[in-house]
């Protein structure tokens, strides 16, 4: 006799080609079947989704959960929890922690640490730290490490391999940003393994040289900050990337893009075939510097939010296709932390809650189709990470991960009611129509309605592949 | 109780993005369920699948099957029976039939004199004749052609509509050749459907010059051939085309492209995100003038088939998605018609049946993935054309039309067995590796290895939207 | 002893690279020296240009001076009467007269009659009439015709040779006009001679089918003839042109582009070094479609002016050097044929005595350089149909043309002043700031300060070589 | 009653643009006239040029004469004797001296200095080093330099100001290499004054990281060579500095390119419209890493000599005008430092002699043309660098600088003749047909047939302009 431990009913499908009327039902924490005829047998869960649309469970491809780090601001508990609330049914955390996932040691602890707060499932992104760690690149990705990030420009701690965020040439113990040379040999190094090369790509050098004179002469604007880091910086470092890929045949993927012109030099190297893929965030999408009146400072981010003029190519980006997925670039501060001159608060906001929520108003407002969400929630970095078909697919045998979605639902982004440790983002007050309502990580519900349902139940995820190259809209 | 008309069990989908192991139920000839439990009920049909591959139904979105016509060079029962022995599903034919598909009271005799014969489903392509019938556009449309085709530079017989293979200025009741400006009209008028304008695309006008020219020397050979009908007729066309594309917004289709410099102005097009789409063929593929000495006349079509290097620049685009799908162009002549000289038999060969097997034998040698297979022979089509989710979606509610195919099966083309009236093929001797080893329409099983099972269920397609432009391959 | 024809005093020479200071000396309508010295031997003309910028003649390598023809509108005598008083040295008359420059007798013919009426020099274009005068374009070469000219999209009238500009089909003793294999044969005659194939380029077909929508629903506006005749009549040709020119290997020259996507298409050929050259007229770079109001009727002329977004690619085309010349298209009518309604009236206007101080005026506004003024109006023209260095050229040995410059004096165009028969003219009204002061063909002075010094001087030119593709600006 | 410095009688002159005979007249070291006719007057030097070309003078704007430094190596009286001995008439020496040309007192040193041993004219380029000497910029530009040069990637001693070529990380007493920020400052701060930022383009970091392991694996062959220094490392500077160009608007040049590569990335610069040049050197046209069997070490110069597939890219750079001039980049070492391992020697070569003669070979082999050579050796360098109409230019008040070319001699280049005092070349022994016969330096003959005849008589020459960006070759 069958019996099943749920079952989705009457509910709208979305996958990235089409929409359609379908029930699921789900054993053993996998799609069992998708069918139009009701299936006899038990179920332990039945969801009726009436008028609401089903997608392939919702996922973050990038957060910093702070954990273990400065935990005070945020730690995997809460940012998982906030990724439920926020529809998402998977997560990929970044390297930078204490200690930095750098080795197969550092991996196995963060699995273990992570893994006993988990609210959803969770990816692991490794660590580049040049000769600090090249050896441990193979050791990385046996253990399943979802890509390799190297933070360009950045100094590192010669005992805690800790980034140094305000590093000055001739600090003690301090290795100096890693050359282009150094870079290179990464590249080459990741290459072997197939997986992505992922860079915060800002030219550190130019940086340095322009805000400091921005500080000179005492500015302290919006504008100010953005001729201090401007478009340039991120273009320099896309290019210079771009031409190593081909060089070294890595798969670059350049993190968080933030200028028009970084978009249309990588839309340029996909039209030659080059491995290169991009992701964006909702503050590219949603804000630009015009905005910084009306939002002050809690919009600082690194790479700095841009004009409308970049807004306008991004978005143009996510419409052919260039932009292979959306994702939150979560980096969450204290109230404390964020209160204060634009010039005086670190830079990073909480994100995990509200991706969805954004993208879905986006379509409610006609800005992208309900597949294209599909596409760039779900299955695009599904396909990227090489997770695919376990996650970001609506077929039987994948995880029964699913984002549930009323899109007549309207409400408004309350900063207070964020399940993050830090609560502080530029969208509070947002009107949105379209949110995800029940999130359901393999066959189990962890939120409806906007509450937590279940605690704890997410594990590691491992790629099965190494992915592929994800472009188009087709 | 449950009762399922078929299950395919133990196969391996395929879809345009993933292979996977599932089971498929079938009920009142539309997939009722995929899944991987196995469920009660009876069952009236049971495939087993084991160690093949089930895809979406296979299409043909052009052939020409004489009907009515010349029916002693093919018809629509032996057309579509070659359909259902070569893996196919569904068929579109072209409008050049005797009448053509001009108007509505011509797409309805149409439709009942194919569908009294038809063994595989059918979509029916209207034809564009200018002024001819530009006030039944609208009506075809709503009728449900499948899109709209255009003999770019052929006459017309004023009275019975039928194109002038032969035409020379000054021949009594004929229409002449349609200029730009009714061209230009036509894609104003087919932009108003939504639907595809589709061209055979050579400048009839060089073609006429320089054929002329080549026949005054006395050439012969197949390069003499191609100097009559060169590159650049199918370029100028492919190029006008999309300028009046831009210009009155019209999804602009090019047939059979058979010249790589067409190729790269398509996926320039494309690049600017007009709405330009283009199809290819197996001998376009397969066969190039180098193979000429080996093959001979019998690989004579229109437009002719180019040389490596043209070839070469077809199959990038295959790989990089500027084609949406391959079609046959199926267009058969008698054993008698296709004896003769290079210069004096038609143009045109058999194709219905091995389009597939051939496609399949690429992916045996590596030149794509069942995936690419799945899309360029099944989902790309069926979006293009506005017929899915009907078919080429393997997805619950979706038409039960199924390919198994067998890629462990090897075998060799013979022309004496294929189902067609006319049996000539430029492939008889191929070898061949995966073979579709069973077609299945709507929940029926038309062919099993190689031998038809099934006669005359085929049906009518319409078009449930107008179809979306078609580019990329993830 | 040494005696001089002629000397130039202290005035400012003007070449396309450079501006320098030194006299001039000319024996025997030659160049004799340019020397910073003071040459002894007795002067016949002595000019004193201080102040004035002496450029090698300005020519004008388009213009149609209806003789003979319709010498009603305008002669020869009258034309380069024009053309003193306008400061040019040197045009080249276009082919389509009565009887057509369509053989070696006819350039005879025409050479005689317009050689006894020349104010300044000339050149001779020939005629293309495909298969009408094919083996007569070697003779045509042969004789000195500068370049070949053909109607594309015009019929031709059988016996007299004529172009029908109101051809309809089914008419007696009319050629229809020439289809694009007739047109390739035409490129691959012309490419023999090494000259260029010089179009004016627009799809008659489309435009007629166009035009007669707008007229049939009453259409008479001047946005209504551009609906008629769009950019993309031009635009269709030229990339037709284009693609045949090199496969024929033909240089291609477009006439009297107007818009700026013909100007992109021909960047983008001559990038790839393909041998495409293009010209513009003062209506493109002086008028634009929104100045009708102001203008009103008199600016009509085929092809139309267009948008200010035309033009200011036109202007691009002219800063980075994709445009090798100006030329003026004069085609003048008589004041009762200009009067009318937009639809009724001619198109075409007189250009030529305006060429020069309309170009001098945009070097005044800062729109040129001295330098490229010299390019467009003297240099670039020569080198481009092989004139130089015998013309367009400042060094001992070439001909002592010379053009005197004031590019203080201010004065308005006056259309009652012209020296054409017919005197209508769109700029009528227009300040200009820098004149021609002083015209001298051969050293000999034919205009001075506006007036008529000499009479019927002018001479045959013959292209001592076939030319070079030109372009860029350095 | 006149009199001449010199008259060159019965030669054929040669610009950019023709080639025409007439004769020249020279007074006070400036031509004087150039006349068909013969002037009276007395003639203190009368050259017959009957059957030779006469060119405005050939300059070589990339020299290292070691002077002051290491004048083992060569110093400015021979390195100015071999230029007089090439046909060479202006040299421009590089500021990498002993002291560099960094600020204006050195400026005026290394004036003095040099000037006391000139037998050519000479300019000076100024040099970049950061903050070590922004603030003199505007003192070098005042002063007449030529245009600045940056050691992209090269350390600098923190007294002395010597470039560091073996720099490793934690020297004592030594600026490290300049990093981006600091780039785009001297970049700033040269766009102020209008003059070019010339630059040594090859990424450092890259280049140690893949020496060092090269070296670590013993390797020691040519390839290896490239495998440690490649193409990569040049496009990734020159990529770097276009886009710091763009943002800065600085004119941005290339030195002596040596990839394919770079070559596309200029030439896609200019046709934005972006103010980029570049220059080769006759060691990337004439050899290939192909040739290093039969040439030897001799050949190894930095950047590297790279394949036959760049030596293609960079001829047709100098076909299609990408490349604005040929500069010999003359850097001398003793036979003894050249005596040695292709690993253990120094690079750079012998090239200041050599230049001429080579390029006129490539003219008599049909690669380019006479004019075209006029522009690469004289004319494009003379505008590009601000130093026309006084140098480069064949017109009355110009210098009186000529090269005197017999293109019938022919000889075989001995390096045991070359006038520099070291002498190693790599093209010992090639045959070349074209040879300077008479450099004449403002009307007075330094070298004649190959023997020096005047010493000593070279001066400063000083830009009156900014100079202007040069490419195409019209
Ligand atoms: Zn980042
Ligand atoms: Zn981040
Ligand atoms: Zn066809
Ligand atoms: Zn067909
Ligand atoms: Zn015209
Ligand atoms: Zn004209
Ligand atoms: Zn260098
Ligand atoms: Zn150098």
């Amino acid at each position: 006799m069958l019996a099943w431990q749920q079952r989705i009913k009457n509910g709208t499908i979305v996958t990235g080609k089409e929409t359609y009327q379908a029930d699921i039902y789900v054993e053993d924490g996998r799609i069992a079947a998708i069918t139009t005829e009701e299936l006899p047998g038990d179920v332990e869960e039945d969801i009726d989704a009436a008028g609401k649309y089903v997608f392939s469970g919702f996922m973050d491809t990038h957060i910093h959960s702070r954990d273990p780090g400065p935990t005070h601001k945020e730690d995997f508990t809460h940012s998982t929890r906030a990724a439920a609330a926020g529809g998402l049914t998977t997560v990929f955390e970044m390297p930078n922690t204490t200690p930095p996932v750098n080795d197969a040691e550092h991996f196995d602890s963060q699995h273990e640490h992570l893994g006993s707060q988990a609210n959803v499932d969770f990816g692991l992104w490794g660590i580049c730290l040049g000769h600090l760690n090249e050896e441990h690149i193979p050791d990385l990705h046996d253990k399943g490490v979802i890509g390799f990030k190297f933070f360009w420009g950045y100094a590192v701690h010669a005992e805690t391999f800790q980034l140094m965020y305000n590093y000055k040439p001739g600090m003690e113990n301090v290795i100096p940003p890693f050359h282009d040379g150094e870079v290179y040999k990464m590249m080459e190094n990741v290459a072997k393994t197939g997986q992505v090369f992922a860079v915060h790509a800002e030219n550190n050098d130019l940086i340095q040289t322009l805000t400091s004179r921005v500080e000179e002469r005492g500015g302290s604007t919006y504008e100010d900050l953005l001729e201090g880091r401007p478009a340039l910086a991120e273009v320099l470092t896309v290019q210079t990337g771009i031409e190593m890929a081909k060089a070294t045949g890595v798969r670059f993927h350049v993190l968080h893009v933030s200028a028009g012109e970084s978009v249309r030099l990588i839309r340029k190297a996909q039209q030659e075939g080059l491995p290169v893929t991009v992701e964006t965030c909702p503050h590219f999408l949603f804000l630009s510097a015009e905005d910084f009146d009306r939002v002050g400072p809690k919009m600082k981010v690194y790479p700095p939010v841009k004009h409308k003029i970049d807004q306008d190519e991004i978005w143009r980006g996510i419409a052919d296709g260039t932009i292979s997925h959306v994702c939150s670039d979560h980096a969450p501060h204290t109230q404390d932390e964020k209160d204060g001159s634009l010039w005086s608060i670190p830079a990073g906001m909480c994100g995990i809650e509200t991706l969805a929520p954004l993208m879905l108003n986006a379509v409610s407002e006609g800005r992208l189709s309900l597949q294209r969400a599909a596409q760039l929630l779900s299955e695009n970095p599904a396909r990227l990470f090489g997770i695919a078909p376990q996650k970001g697919t609506m077929q039987p045998g994948s995880d029964a991960d699913f984002t549930i979605v009323d899109m007549d639902k309207e409400g408004t982004i309350d900063q207070n009611k964020l399940h993050s440790k830090s609560k502080v983002t530029a969208y509070h007050g947002f009107d949105i129509k379209g949110w995800p309502v029940q999130t359901i990580v393999r066959g189990r519900t962890v939120m409806k309605d906007g509450d937590m349902v279940s605690e704890g139940h997410g594990t590691l995820i491992q790629p099965s592949s190494t992915g592929q190259t994800v472009y188009g809209t087709s």
